[in-house]
């Protein structure tokens, strides 16, 4: 079961977070564009507003939160630096943070992390201790290096802060599209989808807000629907920024109390749904980024005469894998 | 040697025509967004605009000219239709047009074409007529149709109102993106390369029209430079859109008049730079539509402590297709 960072704040978070959190990401962050393609409105029947995080600093929303939360860390704990364990967006995201706020950022990465995210993580400044994924636990390794060096933890999703973070995403889709009857949010640990829930809840209340999971990963949806924490180890899926094992002790109470749904899409839906983005829209979304247009093109959230609203989460996916996920599920 | 149409207009385009098509193209085009990435601002030292016509309705800028070009014949040239031929951009552009314009748009393109664009330019409603480029030359089969059938022929750029439209490129651009100092655009007949050039004299006239060419199809670039309309037959260059042999009747007098300078880019940095917009920018990229951000790149047209923008033309490659070559120019 999960145990909670113990340097989490007990506090709720609310729109008043995410807010503040804009103001702070204002210069910091792309207000990246919202884009729309006549060709899957008419598919689908209506509406429907992509937010593109693909094209976001580090190619993916986690900045935002990384970012948020590194700031308001205390001077001391910025002089003593920061650490996070990630393979994935939240690696570049943390070290990027570090970087612009003078803050030393060590980010522990498996040794058989794609050589491109290591050299991009370097690239930010930070420092990167590989470990042995056969051999090491990396939590514990992370733990130890934290306590001999002093740095604090930058937990991928659940903290407060990189939930408000997060949350400027759907903010910021709130005010370039006002009105929206759906929002589909791809779901990990659930940091992207309680903050957007919160802007959505404030900026447009009868807004149904749905979140996204891969099938073989579906513990938020069955913690949803139970109102138990479920969890999944090691789930078997190609949407690798959706493998989390469970919501967190802050994210589930948020997802519980603001989201109005959650669905789950097959891997297959989801990379025709990748495929169909890149095709018809010329954008690279990187496969947990097509969670939120899977659930609306394999129809597992109707749409129709509906105005949506679909975050693209990242677009952070070598062209060879891309390829290979197209071949193995024959969309060409 | 090049002979015009024998439909085209003698009279001379001006940013006027380029204004009137971008109303006539308002609620039909999209105003395609303006994207930037700080990597490569910071390797060129500059500030890097580009103007995302992959995202354009049909993959790319083509139907800015086809639909300004169709939507302004008689009424009786509409009820007869219109014929292009076209493997490419154009033939989509041209289809789409007919559609929203109601006019019958017969499509001639060659049999070995891939099926997708053969699929796509169907889609949108255009008879297609294959044919066998062994045997058959597609300028007398298009003529022979046209005259049978009455058709007016819509061409890919030497006509004044094609022109115009694909100005609106430029033009919408200068309005996004104020102060330019230089903008490159690509160049194969040239109809994208004088509109531009004609909507940055009137909005930013200090800014330096450059147009970009493949170096194995450098007819404009000499053609500019020497002031005589030079030829390269079917050249060798994976710019597939830029394989036209020589500027036009129209568009070559508004090249050399409005065009400030020309330059030509290899293969390899092409597709370095197609590479480099896929994984930085995460927007599909087809080979001629990296033109302008090869020349920026690869150091052909100084940038430093520029405002530069850059004409993205088109989006329409097929995924292992932009493998192979991401593999054949070993970038990756």
């Amino acid at each position: 079961m999960p145990t909670a960072p113990t340097d989490v704040p007990d506090l709720p978070v609310t729109y008043r977070d995410v807010a503040a959190a804009a103001e702070r990401l204002h210069d910091v962050v792309h207000e990246t564009p919202v884009l729309t393609a006549r060709t899957i409105d008419a598919q689908v029947g209506a509406e429907v507003h992509f937010k593109c995080e693909n094209f976001q600093r580090t190619g993916a929303f986690k900045i935002r939160g990384g970012y948020n939360a590194v700031s308001q860390l205390s001077p001391e704990a910025k002089d003593r630096g920061v650490i996070a364990y990630s393979s994935g967006n939240h690696a570049q995201a943390v070290a990027l943070a570090g970087r612009l706020l003078g803050v030393d950022a060590t980010i522990v990465m498996p040794e058989n992390a794609p050589q491109v995210k290591l050299d991009a993580t370097r690239g930010y400044g930070a420092e990167v201790v590989e470990y042995d994924p056969e051999t090491t636990v990396r939590e514990e390794l992370g733990r130890r290096l934290a306590e001999e060096r002093g740095l604090t933890l930058v937990p991928p999703y659940d903290h407060p802060n990189v939930v408000a973070g997060q949350g400027t995403v759907g903010d910021e889709l709130c005010r370039q599209v006002e009105g929206l009857d759906v929002l589909l949010v791809c779901c990990g640990g659930g940091g992207l989808l309680s903050g957007c829930a919160l802007a959505a809840g404030h900026h447009a209340p009868d807004c149904t807000v749905v979140g996204v999971e891969p099938e073989a990963g579906d513990d938020a949806t069955r913690s949803f629907h139970s109102g138990e924490l479920q969890t999944v180890e090691d789930p078997d899926t190609v949407a690798d920024g959706a493998r989390t094992p469970y919501l967190g002790d802050v994210t589930f109470p948020l997802v519980l109390e603001h989201a109005d749904d959650m669905v789950t899409v097959s891997d297959a839906a989801l990379v025709r749904a990748m495929h169909r983005l890149w095709e018809r829209m010329k954008i690279v979304v990187e496969p947990t980024g097509a969670l939120g247009a899977a659930a609306l093109l394999d129809g597992a959230v109707p749409g129709r005469d509906r105005r949506i609203g679909v975050v693209v989460s990242g677009g952070n996916v070598d062209l060879p894998r891309a390829t290979e996920l197209f071949e193995e599920y024959d969309v060409a």
